[in-house]
């Protein structure tokens, strides 16, 4: 099966809702590439183009792409094949009103910082259609004498959602602005169905980012993402948000007010998975998550948080 | 050099103050071991013993240890060279009014889980003075058929505070109640000395615990704990809190009132450290650490709580 492609430049939204007409129609199992735009629509091409204040819209996710026969009550797996960088660089920014340490004193706001990406010396991303590969890529920013090694990242994936609307900067259980770090090649994310078709879209995303993105941003920048579609009917559990899989772990990843109720959403999401694998009442669960399910950090500011909980496989078997 | 033991027979403390009586002195460079007992001091030995509330008296931390020659504005710098379990079994328990799912349907408190530990089937810490290895070992949960590998962390680990006093359940600048899982083998935790001698005391030891501390505890259990202390006189940077360091990476370790709070001077503390190494403005350098520095979750629930910011040596070389 030859890869589908599907371009930002064929539809885009900014906005996560219920009804979501659909840019393209696949079948489950498609495997696609999906092109996306920098999360800043290009504003940002120097250090002197600057972003005064969080524009209206951001975080361009490409799509919506409808799979044929997701119903609500399915699960639509989506395995992140490969990220490729299409740009020789991102870009870093502080926006006023905007980032963990907003207004502290010695934290300018707006700045932006170019990363220039290399791979053995040659600009990735040359625009001709050809796509460096990004696994020895580094990038740096201006500036700073270091490399940072290049590991994509999609920050916003998300699917229709079930009543409310969200913008592409806010992350819910829909998906979303998640920022996720372990939202990368090699690992699957799998979405609750809210509605017929799920409408996938995704964008918005990283050369390199920390746990936290505390600044806002990681290292914006377009990309091509390979990605394999499924639908799962039926499945055995019933799942309200995003949950990760990743080759260790399964990481439930929840969003909030507060990263204090995102790590109980997580929490509680994990110990269920737990319960239902071993047996055990809840209470059992939750101390046994105590002892071996991390609680991660993907993002502190878009403005709802997430967190995930990461179960590693050796105590937890496909849920699905 | 030999290895001097100070028991918590000899002393224990349940609060941090400015003011603390040593049990014990010792010259900079000394290599101790540090025996230390259960957090709860005995009381759960079968799954029938159940703890109702919070003790006034929790985390039993031995010593205070002075260290010669230790004077305000000096580092203390701690060495963990091995934690060696001491009992055959730990104890993982909810307690009611604590604990990040405390009063949530189907989560049960007071209730106490057995943790026995094997190595190569052996039971270890016979009590005969002879201690098993424990890089082999591995624990289980009652009722749950799953074998968790032996990480052993201390809980508690701190000096005598600047002006105010906390108890052993909090953590704070002084280090206090940390449960932070990199407080193993193999790593070094520096503090702020804010009297003369530093006294020093730990306790609190864990044979497992997640990232979070979820249930309010992970695997309590007495240790015997090897550690090398030194004060490092007129330090280049001014440490206001405790810094971990592991083979990888600097991590600065805050705690306060919200997670977003100890995000926030978890991240200050790791980008003061990367402007001055890289000779940027605190603002430059936020924007590279949104890159780099992983921001990680170490407790929810003590009832301050603790984060802290993972900046990788490659970026960040030792800033004493």
């Amino acid at each position: 099966m030859s890869r589908r492609t599907i371009s930002h430049e064929t539809g885009a939204i900014y906005e996560f809702t219920p009804e979501l007409e659909p840019i393209a129609t696949v079948e489950s199992g498609a495997q696609l590439t999906v092109e996306t735009r920098d999360s800043l629509d290009g504003a940002i091409q120097s250090e002197s183009d600057v972003i005064e204040s969080v524009p209206a819209e951001v975080n361009a996710a490409t799509g919506p792409i409808e799979v044929e026969g997701a119903e609500p009550g399915d699960v639509l797996r989506v395995d992140i094949d490969d990220i490729r960088l299409t740009e020789d660089r991102g870009r870093v920014i502080s926006i006023e009103g905007f980032g963990l340490l907003d207004g502290h004193e010695g934290i300018e706001a707006p700045r932006s910082r170019i990363t220039p990406v290399e791979s053995d010396g040659v600009g990735v991303g040359d625009g001709n259609g050809e796509r460096a590969g990004t696994s020895d890529a580094t990038l740096s920013i201006e500036g700073i004498d270091a490399d940072v090694p290049v590991e994509p990242l999609i920050g916003t994936i998300g699917i229709a959602t079930e009543s409310e609307s969200h913008t592409t900067l806010v992350p819910h259980n829909h998906g979303g602005n998640l920022d996720t770090t372990d939202l990368c090649a090699g690992n699957s994310v799998y979405f609750p169905v809210f509605q017929a078709g799920a409408m996938l879209a995704m964008g918005d995303c990283k050369a390199a980012m920390a746990d936290g993105e505390m600044c806002g941003t990681g290292a914006e920048i377009g990309t091509a993402i390979d990605v394999t579609v499924a639908v799962l009917s039926d499945p055995e559990i019933e799942l309200e948000r995003p949950l990760i899989e990743t080759p260790e772990a399964w990481k439930p990843v929840a969003s909030a007010d507060t990263l204090e109720a995102a790590c109980e959403r997580a929490t509680r999401d994990a110990i269920e998975l737990l319960a239902a694998e071993h047996e055990v009442d809840t209470t059992d669960a939750y101390l046994f998550a105590s002892l071996v399910g991390d609680l991660e950090i993907s993002q502190v500011v878009d403005p709802l948080v997430t967190v995930r909980n990461a179960v590693p496989k050796a105590y937890l078997s496909a849920p699905f």
